[in-house]
């Protein structure tokens, strides 16, 4: 089989053989089209590659590109405070570990010509960023100079961002290709919700997340540190809230302190949440008095809509959320604080006599009446120390103060219906990070859509939105794939013109991001990767990571109904180790609409990509085999070569445009309905598309 | 090309493509035979496979084995300490995430009968680990029940890392199997140093790396806390040591504490080494007096022996350090202090008149006789404060008091010399991690050899040794893979009978050791894939993977000469992405003597592997074309192919029994003599057993 020339010999079998291994080799970089452009030199001649994300306003591509070297200077002009010049420095060691290319860190001397200047207006509180704080900047590169003008701090930083997203390498070194970019966010609400109620989230978590958040321009941290699985914080005033509630899992006010001060350094706001009346039951282990019914209670295990919920009849509920909620309003200089408000069940309420008799006193027919007027009182008690109250969408009745912000997870027309009703909004419901929504999806579910039923006024009540990290089912491990890359492609939504949705470009440029994302140290690549490995018990196993290519969790629904997971249990299955929409998700629909149109490098693709399922998954058996955690997945490990050969088939009959045999779509179509049950806790992300191609398979007439 | 039937049909030409590429896709499990070992079943009949490490002294497979479920509880009797209870805790937190199986971390309520009983004969002082202190323990499992029995805490935490490492997966769950082990170690003192003094490593690189040394039963820290590129503690008596020398990164004396504490809860001692007289430039930025030369000092960038030395002729110098060791041994419980005493060059002596009268007065001739003076006033300063010096083997002298322990680097000499002349020592001089040593050498490489030149009395001198991991190259990204699964070879040595030396069992053994240290949270295996990711700028990259493969850093010295890096340079480069002795140098060499002794498997396994290399060639090429730091390495891309057709060439003259053409064997020495040159910091790691290939092929008449 060898040839004795120095080359390697090609007869025509072993040309063929290693074209294919060449290709099956190559396979993730003939499918990662998206990243292969990030590859794509810069060309003065044709205007450049644009790997932004979010996309700026205004883009001008020129000709030419700054050259990065050693001798690469910044000087800073107008505000000379620390959060800058930190960001300066920030900014200079991520582009040194990017490229290799050691940088001095100290600004340029006085009358030195710096490469980079980076002009701010005004200096800003830089303690405490504000909601609809300037954050605009100018950007303009050209073959000798970088010009970063902006009108606030928080202006410039998030110019550095788009800068340093702009590095790219050009043939032995990088380069800033020559730019001018005007950019300003469409909302001035961008936020990310983090849940270490259900499972505690360590500090180091926390501060990664806000390193990413600051990447993609997200301004809003909202700390959900209250469940009836844990007391995440710690209470001076009331310390049996986070000593008996929190099983030792807590943030210290200390390491609070330190979370908003690091966040502030990158322009972010915290804004904390306290869950109430209801997701309360770790309030009354310490302090029972404040619960519609004695108790005892103790941390909850289990998730989901639990009874407990404050007494809204008893005038010490009052006093202790005054004096809790000023503690605390102590500890986060943000204007606003959220006090949850959802799923509370009035169960409690409905059996407590004296609070029906509360009721009844007051004219009040319904639960919600009663949580409407808690909302009241709480509302003037946080007023009172200078807060502006968030709620989640059950808060919203007729009776409401118009000054609390109604934050959305049921629907737009609660968006719509609380503008109208002179509430400011956030919009969550399409950007919930535990359900499977596609990148896509988000990135296309607009808060503001074109022909919103809202006024000039009314649409200025829309002050962006929040993607929402519930943490039922995630634990450090896990969370940052189930966060990224999709948050991205949210805060995009949220900076971005209302007119960016090209969703295939979306994802061109997300692959870039989530490289740049797992390099500013989060896991989204290299956790499941970890857990993988944990799994086949070998460094690495090629035959699984195949495998968990075509797969993605279920959603968070499928899972809580088929596992039933509570805190207890551990997260380390089959599940845990794949992603949500992974990237095989839009690349594999993109190469059968491609196959589709006849695109024959397309086909030859789609062809190695099912030759490779069905060649792996002997060996992804006899991992299984012996892996007791891989041996929970029968059903999609037998039907994934079959999904191979189905593909295979398909491309055959396309190509020969001789139709099936009888029965042969109908078996196809059976055997994808079988796949597309969930269970196993996980599913395949390419069924759709495969549907697709067994029927333009079936019906050959087509081309 | 694709056949009717439903199962993927099997002409021929698609057959051997479709054989050829799931072999490509299987390779690293192919090739990873001792890691596929893991996935053998523990057979009642057939013996079980031992997965531990290290060995223990005796292990007696018995038939059967113990199932492990929800119902698993444990109960410790005799020693009711902190320590242990957290010991138990932590294993069953560690047992539940490899095995998915929610456990009871609280122990089970008297009289009921648990699963696992841990007998501890006699509390001990939990919060001071002591040289020297029993760490034996019995292990006894049978279907029913483990049995764990130590004489002291210490020793039942050894227990339980070898209890965790005998969990394996067994069908649908995982077992423990049924054996009886009597274990203790062959040496009492078994350690690591880390050197955050060059490179500053932050408090998570200390604890994970405490987990690591845990597992595989290290149990002392020496911890290299000041260098002239670093002073890393926080010392209140002389702030301006860490205030000015340090950059603002060192330890505080509460993370200290905290730091001693975790590793004590782990039966792990912390060393501390302050080094002097030289490698102390930054004592003397904040104390200049301290110097024998004026200065001024500042933080050192490059790295070397460098000239600053303290004075030992200045009373006040002893003044100081009475001072300074005096608040360090408070922070400090061991009974042991490193002072260092390498490399101290003499110049600075040489050139102060001063020093050079104090010499002549006293009779000393020469620098060394100096410094022995200097270490005999440290060594009495220090057990002032109850610690027993240890030093670098340069501070023997005869002189010297024997209470001084020596800490061999330069050769097994010394530690003969040390031992005879009354000293106990340590060795370190095969164990430096940031030489490129395979874990083989540093395996086969004992403090204690057979036939060394000492009376028994004289070889109870030896307490054992540590491994080295010098801080020069390795940043916290990188540390673990230069440290680990290396590490855990050595480890054996320390701990495991003499006779143990099987160097290919224990290779067998440690890729399953990398897997387990990388699920404890070292980053063994994931901080090189990162730092691939970065340079390939896509999410993976089987290409530059497979050529990673074949690749470790060069030596230390020749990254020295070579690259000149300084405490200034960027490690993200070709050689930050690979690991010293990957799996496959071991796994090429033993394919390559079966190859040798006509095994076929071998063989094909061998084919497959050239081809791999062969066919990714063209694909690493285009990656590199736009990735500036793949560009580095032209001269390794360029022969990487050339290595595999001469793989398949010389197999397809072995196989053929046919003699290569005149100068075919020349041509592949001058390319292999090419090869082999050390530059771009990286080297390949399959040259050797490549080269007997190529010469074998070229004597046909061998087999």
């Amino acid at each position: 089989m060898i040839d004795r020339s120095p080359q390697f010999g090609c007869r025509n079998p072993a040309r063929l053989a290693a074209l294919r291994i060449a290709a099956a080799l190559a396979l993730p970089l003939l499918l990662a089209s998206p990243a292969c452009a990030q590859q794509t030199l810069p060309d003065a001649a044709n205007g450049f590659v644009n790997t932004l994300m979010p996309l700026p306003v205004t883009l001008v591509s020129k000709p030419g590109s700054l050259r990065l070297d050693h001798s690469f200077t910044y000087a800073l002009r107008g505000d000379s405070g620390e959060r800058l010049s930190q960001g300066a420095v920030r900014l200079l060691d991520r582009l040194e570990t990017r490229t290799g290319i050691s940088l001095v860190k100290s600004p340029a001397p006085q009358g030195q010509e710096a490469a980079l200047t980076i002009d701010v207006l005004a200096a800003s509180d830089e303690a405490t960023p504000k909601l609809g704080e300037d954050e605009s900047y100018t950007l303009d590169i050209d073959e000798h100079h970088v010009s970063l003008r902006a009108k606030t701090g928080i202006g410039a930083l998030r110019g550095m961002e788009t800068l340093l997203q702009l590095a790219q390498p050009a043939g032995s070194g990088f380069v800033f290709p020559a730019v001018h970019i005007e950019d300003a966010p469409r909302f001035p609400w961008r936020g990310l919700m983090l849940d270490p109620g259900r499972h505690f989230l360590p500090l180091p978590v926390i501060y990664r997340t806000l390193d990413g958040m600051a990447a993609v321009k997200l301004n809003v941290l909202h700390w959900h540190l209250t469940e009836d699985q844990g007391f995440r914080i710690e209470s001076r005033v009331f310390p049996k809230l986070h000593e008996q509630g929190s099983d030792g899992l807590y943030y210290t006010q200390q390491q609070v302190r330190d979370v908003v001060a690091y966040a502030a350094a990158r322009g972010i706001r915290v804004v904390p949440e306290f869950d109430m009346p209801g997701h309360s039951t770790t309030w009354f282990i310490g302090y029972p008095g404040l619960a519609s019914a004695p108790g005892p209670y103790s941390v909850s295990r289990e998730f989901g809509v639990l009874d407990a919920a404050m007494d809204p009849t008893d005038e010490a509920t009052y006093d202790f959320l005054d004096k809790f909620l000023g503690e605390m309003a102590q500890l986060f200089p943000d204007a606003y604080m959220h006090i949850g408000g959802d799923e509370s069940n009035g169960k409690q309420w409905r059996a407590n006599p004296q609070i029906q008799a509360f009721m009844a006193a007051h004219g009040m027919k319904t639960t919600p009446e009663l949580q409407t007027y808690f909302n009241t009182r709480v509302q003037k008690i946080l007023a009172g120390h200078h807060k502006q109250m968030v709620g989640w969408d059950e808060i919203l009745s007729p009776a409401l103060p118009s000054e609390a912000v109604i934050q959305v997870w049921h629907g737009a027309e609660f968006l719509v219906n609380g503008a109208k009703q002179g509430h400011l909004g956030l919009y969550s419901h399409p950007y919930y990070l535990d359900h499977t929504y596609s990148a896509a999806q988000m990135f296309l579910a607009d808060p503001l859509p074109a022909g919103a039923d809202l006024t000039p006024d009314q649409a200025k009540m829309i002050l962006g939105g929040e993607a929402c990290m519930w943490g039922e089912q995630v634990i450090p491990s896990t969370i940052d794939s189930r966060i990224w890359p999709r948050a991205a492609a949210v805060a995009e939504r949220f900076w971005s013109p209302a007119a960016d949705r090209d969703a295939d470009d979306m994802y061109r440029r997300l692959a870039i991001e989530s490289t740049r994302l797992e390099a500013e140290g989060l896991t989204l690549l290299s956790g499941p990767e970890a857990r993988q490995r944990q799994l086949a018990g070998t460094e690495q196993d090629q035959a699984l990571a195949l495998f968990a290519s075509t797969l993605q969790p279920v959603d968070f629904h499928v899972r809580s109904r088929e596992q039933h997971p509570t805190q207890l249990t551990v997260f380390d299955r089959l599940v845990d180790a794949v992603r949500p929409d992974p990237p095989l998700q839009h690349e594999f629909t993109v190469l059968v609409d491609g196959a589709l149109r006849g695109n024959s490098a397309d086909m030859r693709r789609l062809e190695l990509l099912f030759h490779s399922w069905v060649d792996a998954a002997p060996a992804l058996d006899r991992l299984a085999a012996n892996s007791p955690l891989l041996q929970e997945a029968p059903a999609h490990r037998s039907t994934w070569p079959k999904l191979g050969t189905m593909g295979l088939e398909a491309l055959s009959y396309l190509r020969s445009d001789s139709a099936p045999p009888a029965g042969w779509q109908e078996s196809q179509t059976a055997l994808l309905k079988e796949a597309v049950k969930p269970h196993e806790l996980v599913e395949f992300v390419v069924l759709a598309p495969l549907e697709k191609l067994v029927a333009a398979a079936s019906a050959p007439q087509v081309h």
